[in-house]
C-alpha cells in the first residue's frame, strides 16, 4: 500500500503513561491508541500484526485437529452459577443486566459456555474426543490494567477446550496441545520457556505456562541449569536445606536506631549485618483478617503455599489473601511501614517459614519509627504459632528434581495449558455414556493463548533504540520501499515497477511515496519495524542499483535493480522456512 | 475433514422457537445453538460459513481502499455523551459500570469511537480521505430478538467509516462503498436490491439499504416496474392522488353489530363494504401520551412521517413513538382491541391522513365490543385536528419519480450505507485544516454489513425441503464424499485417495466415514447443504465410476474414478469465476 494513503500516525514522543517499551513503541508506531484504561483501538498496522498472530495460531490449532467455533461474549449468569464461579470469580468479572433485568457477564473465559454447548449434543464416548477453539474478544476488569497490551482489560484470546471420556484420553489431548503450542511460539520467532505452573482458580491438576522471556515480564520463573526443569516460582519445587538450630547467645533484646532503613537491603547496609540474620515481617489480610508471616531476610513468601496451608492444614476457607495496605499495617503496628515486627503485636496470628525456625539473635522491625530490635529470639521475645514451608523459589536455590542450581528469569505469560479433569463437567452435569454404558462426566482440558499480548511480547523481545524489529512472521508488512528523490523520474518509475512486481508476487509491501527526506522515511521504517527496506536513491538508480537493508542487521548492500525482486522473494521464502 | 471426528450435531426436529426456515435449518444442521435470547454459539460449520462471508467482505473492503482496524467492544459513556446519543439511544444500548463505577456500554455501533480515534491523529486535509473498517462483535439489546441470526442481540457486523474534508469527497467515498457492496452481494450469490432508505436516528442525508429479497424479511420495500426506483416503504416517494371530497348523504350515525370483526378485512367482509369506505383507528403513544391516527382502511401509516410531523410541523420533541399496547387501547376506548374509533373519545388529539379528508359516510369502530358505527362524518361526529400526509407506500401505488406502478417485496436488510455529513464530527470537534487553512469538521460516512445476518439471508433464499443449498462461496465445505460400503476395501481406498487428492489441491472436503446407511449420509449432506456430493458405491467403484451430484440440481451423473478429481476442481473453479 502507498504510505501517503495509509493511516499510520507515528509520533515522536513516548506516551506519558507507557512504562514498558512495547507500549511506547506500539503507540509511537501508530499501532494502538488508548480508548479507556486497559482498552485499546487497533490501528491498521497493529491489526495486521494481530491477524498474523491469529493466523499462525489458527493453522496450528487446525493442524492439531481442533475445530474452530465462536462463542458469545455476553454470557448468562445461570451458567456461572452452575459452575459456582458467579460468586467466586470476584470483581474481575464484568457483570451487568439486560433490559429485562436478567444477569449477564462479559466473558473473561468460556469454560461454562463451552461445557454447556457440548453437553447439549454429546451423549456418548463415540462422539469423543473433541477439541474446539475460538479466537475471540474477552474482558477482565483488572484493578490495575497496565503495560499497554500486556495487561489490558479488553483483549483477544485463543481459547481451546478438549473433551474426553477418560483421564488417559484427556492427557493425550493435553499433550497434543502442548506440542501445538511449541510449534506456535517457534513460528512466531519468540524465545520462550514452557514452565510448570500452579493450577490456581481454574482448578485441575496439570498445567504449563508458556512464558516469553523478557525483563519486563510480570511473572517470575526459574529453570534448572542441569536438568532443564522449569516452573513458575509459585509452583517451583526446591530442595529445602534447613540449617541446624543455632544457640541463642543469651543477650537481651535491644533496640537500635535505623533511620530511614525500611527494606531488608537498607537495614542490612545500615547495621552491617547480612540479610540472612534479619527476619522479614509481612502483614497479610486473609479475608480481611490480619496475619503476620515471617521469612528469612533473603527469602520470598510464596502466597500459594501460604494459602494452601491456611485452607489445607488449618482447614479454613480463605477466598481472598492479599498483602495488607500501608494503612492497615500502620493501624496494626502503630508504626510507619518498613518497621513492622513480631514483638509486642497483640491479637494477630504469627506464622513463619521453616528457615526462620533455626535462627537465633536475629533482627526485626521494632514497630517504632526508625527503630529495629536486635538479639531477638522466637519463643522468648514472641511466639510463633507454626513453622511451615512458605518459601518461594529463586535464583541459586536447589532444584527439587535433580539437585542442580536454579536460575531466575522474568517472563510474559502468553500461553497456558490446563488439564481440568471433571471440575466443570461434574458441576454442570456434562456426562457421556462410556463403553460400559455407564454415565460419567467428561474429562476436560483448557488451553489459552493471549493473542494481543503476544504482540507486546514480540516487541519486548525484538526492538532497539530506533524502534521495533519484527520477525517476518508478525510484521504488518514485509517490505518497505523508500524512493528518495521523487522528482527523479527513473527513481519513481523503478520504485513503482518493483512495488507492482512484489505485490503481484504476493509480497506485503509499503511504498513510502511521501515527499519527505531520507532521514524521516528511515526513522518511520525503523520505528514500525518492517523487516526489509529497499532504498532507491538518484545516484544508485543511475548505476542500476538499490540499497537493501534488513531491519535486524546494521549492514546494507547494493543490489542490481534487475535482481531486487528475486532477492526479496528469496528473503521472505527463507523466513518462511524458519518454521 | 473426517465427519466421524467433526462436531456436526445434526437434529431431526425443528427447534420449537424457530419461526423461519433459516433458523430451523441452522439449528437442525448443527450450525448454531442458542445460549440465551438472541445470543448464539457458532458451531464449526456455522463458523466456517461466517468466516467465508467475512473474507469476501474483507477482500472487497481492501480492494476499495478501506483499511482494517479493530475497535473495542467496551466503550466509555463519555464519548456517547459528547455525541448526545447516551441519552437518545434508548434501551437497546447495553450499559454497565466497571469495578470503579465508571459508565460504559457494549458497542452497538462505533461512530463515536472511530471519530475519537481519527480526531486524535488527523489534523489536515492532506491526511484525507480515509476509510477504516472492522469486522467485529456488536450487541443491541433488542426487545424482541427473533428469527435466529436475523434479529439477534449479539451479532457480527462489518462497519466502515469514511472521513473527507468536504461533502464532494464524502459523496465519492460513499459511491466507492456503494459499488463495493454490489460486488460483495454478487459474490455471495444473493438476489438483492439496493433501496433508498430513511436516515433514521443516525442522522445524515443520503442512505441506501441492501435488501436480500425473501418472504420472511422484516422490511417492506417497493420498486418501480418502470424506472427501477427502489426504496424502503418508510422512505418511498409516492404520488398522492387525493380524491375530491364527497357529499355527505345526511344520514344519521348508526351503530351496527359486527361480532368478532376486528380487522379491516373482517369488518369489510362482515358489512360487505370495501376497505376504502372504512377508516382505520390507530392509537399511538408519543412519549407515553396517547394520540389517535386515522387512515383509509386500505392504507398503512408511515411512522417516520408521523414522527416527522409531530417534531417538525408541531415543533414537539417526541423521542419514543410506539403503537399503544392492548391494555392502553382498552383503557382509552373502554372497549376491546379491534373496536376503537374516534367518536366520543375525549382528551385525545386526533390526526388523520390526507386520504381521510374527502371521505364521507364512512365506517369506524364504535368503542363498544362487537360494534361499529356507520354513516360517520368528520366535522359532524368528531373533530380532526389536522389532515397530513402519513401514508406509507405499498404495492400498486404510483411511483413518485416516474408515475409508474410500484411493486412490493419483503427484504432482509444485510447492508446499509450512510452519508453522515458532520453530525458526529461537529458534535465531537473532529476538525481538520482545509486547503485554505480553515478549521472545518470532517465529512463522514458509515457503512454497515450484517455478517452473521447474511448467513441467515443466504439460507432464506437457498433451501428446499431437504435442507440448505449453499452457494459455493458460503458453503462451509465445498465437497462431501460418501463411501457407501465401508467393508469394501476398494470403495474405502478410492474414497481415501480422492479425499487426499482433493485436500492436496486445496479443496475443502468432508469424508463421511461414518458407518451409516446411504440414506442417512445423504440426509445429512442435503441438510447441511454441501454443494458437491460424490458417492462411491460397491458396484459403481467396481465399474470404475462414482456418482457426482450437485446439491442444487436433481440429476446426478456417473463419472470415471480417474476423472473425478479434475471434474470437481473444475466445478469449484467455475463457481469462483462467477464472481
Amino acid at each position: 500500500m502507498r504510505l501517503s494513503t495509509m493511516f499510520v500516525p507515528t509520533r515522536k514522543e513516548d506516551p506519558a503513561e507507557a512504562e514498558v517499551v512495547s507500549h511506547q513503541l506500539l503507540v509511537r508506531g501508530g499501532f494502538i491508541r488508548m480508548l479507556a484504561r486497559g482498552i485499546y483501538d487497533f490501528l491498521p498496522l497493529g491489526w495486521r500484526s494481530v491477524r498474523k498472530i491469529e493466523q499462525i495460531v489458527r493453522e496450528e490449532m487446525d493442524r492439531a485437529g481442533a475445530q474452530e467455533v465462536h462463542l458469545p461474549a455476553v454470557q448468562p449468569a445461570e451458567l456461572w452459577q452452575e459452575s459456582g464461579r458467579w460468586t467466586h470469580y470476584g470483581a474481575e468479572l464484568l457483570r451487568f443486566r439486560d433490559r429485562k433485568g436478567a444477569e449477564f457477564c462479559f466473558g473473561p473465559t468460556h469454560e461454562e459456555v463451552v461445557t454447556d454447548m457440548i453437553r447439549g449434543d454429546v451423549k456418548s464416548y463415540k462422539q469423543l474426543p473433541l477439541n474446539v477453539y475460538q479466537i475471540q474478544t474477552k474482558f477482565r476488569d483488572e484493578t490495575r490494567p497496565r503495560f499497554g497490551l500486556m495487561r489490558g482489560r479488553e483483549f483477544i484470546m485463543k481459547d481451546a477446550y478438549s473433551f474426553d471420556v477418560d483421564e488417559e484420553g484427556a492427557l493425550q489431548s493435553y499433550d497434543v496441545m502442548f506440542e501445538a503450542y511449541h510449534r506456535i511460539f517457534k513460528r512466531l520467532g519468540l524465545e520462550y520457556r514452557a514452565v510448570e505452573a500452579d493450577t490456581g482458580n481454574i482448578g485441575g491438576s496439570r498445567s504449563h505456562e508458556f512464558q516469553v522471556l523478557a525483563e519486563t515480564g510480570e511473572d517470575e520463573i526459574v529453570s534448572c541449569t542441569e536438568c532443564g526443569y522449569a516452573a513458575n516460582v509459585e509452583k517451583a519445587e526446591i530442595r529445602l536445606e534447613v540449617a541446624e538450630a543455632g544457640e541463642p547467645s543469651g543477650s537481651e533484646l535491644a533496640t537500635l536506631r535505623t533511620p530511614k532503613a525500611r527494606t531488608i537491603e537498607e537495614v542490612s547496609a545500615y547495621l552491617k549485618r547480612p540479610a540472612q540474620l534479619i527476619v522479614k515481617t509481612l502483614v497479610y489480610m486473609a479475608d480481611e483478617k490480619a496475619l503476620i508471616v515471617l521469612t528469612r531476610g533473603d527469602h520470598q513468601v510464596n502466597e500459594l503455599k501460604l494459602k494452601a496451608y491456611l485452607n489445607g492444614e488449618l482447614g479454613r476457607d480463605v477466598q481472598e489473601l492479599r498483602m495488607a495496605s500501608d494503612a492497615e499495617v500502620e493501624a496494626l503496628t502503630k508504626a510507619p511501614v518498613g518497621f513492622a515486627g513480631p514483638v509486642g503485636v497483640e491479637g494477630v496470628e504469627i506464622i513463619a517459614d521453616l528457615a526462620v525456625e533455626p535462627m537465633v539473635d536475629f533482627i526485626v522491625g521494632a514497630n517504632l519509627k526508625d527503630k529495629h530490635h536486635v538479639n531477638v529470639n522466637h519463643g522468648r521475645d514472641f511466639e510463633v504459632s507454626a513453622f511451615v514451608d512458605l518459601r518461594q523459589a529463586g535464583a541459586g536455590d536447589i532444584c527439587g528434581r535433580c539437585g542442580g542450581t536454579l536460575e531466575a528469569h522474568r517472563g510474559i505469560e502468553v500461553g497456558h495449558v490446563f488439564f481440568l479433569g471433571d471440575k466443570y463437567s461434574k458441576a454442570m452435569n456434562a456426562n457421556v455414556l462410556d463403553e460400559n454404558g455407564e454415565h460419567r462426566p467428561m474429562q476436560m482440558g483448557c488451553y489459552g493463548i493471549g493473542v494481543t499480548r503476544i504482540l507486546a511480547a514480540v516487541i519486548e523481545q525484538n526492538h532497539d533504540d530506533d524502534g521495533i524489529i519484527f520477525p517476518m512472521a508478525v510484521a504488518p508488512y514485509q517490505v518497505v520501499i523508500c524512493p528518495l528523490h521523487l522528482k527523479n523520474e527513473l527513481v519513481v518509475s523503478e520504485a513503482e515497477r518493483i512495488y507492482n512486481e512484489l505485490q503481484a508476487a504476493g509480497v506485503e509491501v509499503i511504498l513510502d511515496d511521501r515527499d519527505l527526506r531520507a532521514g524521516n522515511k528511515f526513522k518511520d521504517a525503523d520505528l514500525i519495524g518492517i523487516p526489509v527496506r529497499l532504498t532507491l536513491g538518484g545516484r544508485g538508480v543511475e548505476n542500476g542499483e538499490a540499497e537493501l537493508k534488513m531491519r535486524h542487521q546494521s549492514e546494507n548492500e547494493m543490489v542490481p535493480l534487475s535482481e531486487v525482486v528475486d532477492r526479496i522473494k528469496a528473503l521472505i521464502e527463507d523466513a518462511r522456512g524458519e518454521r
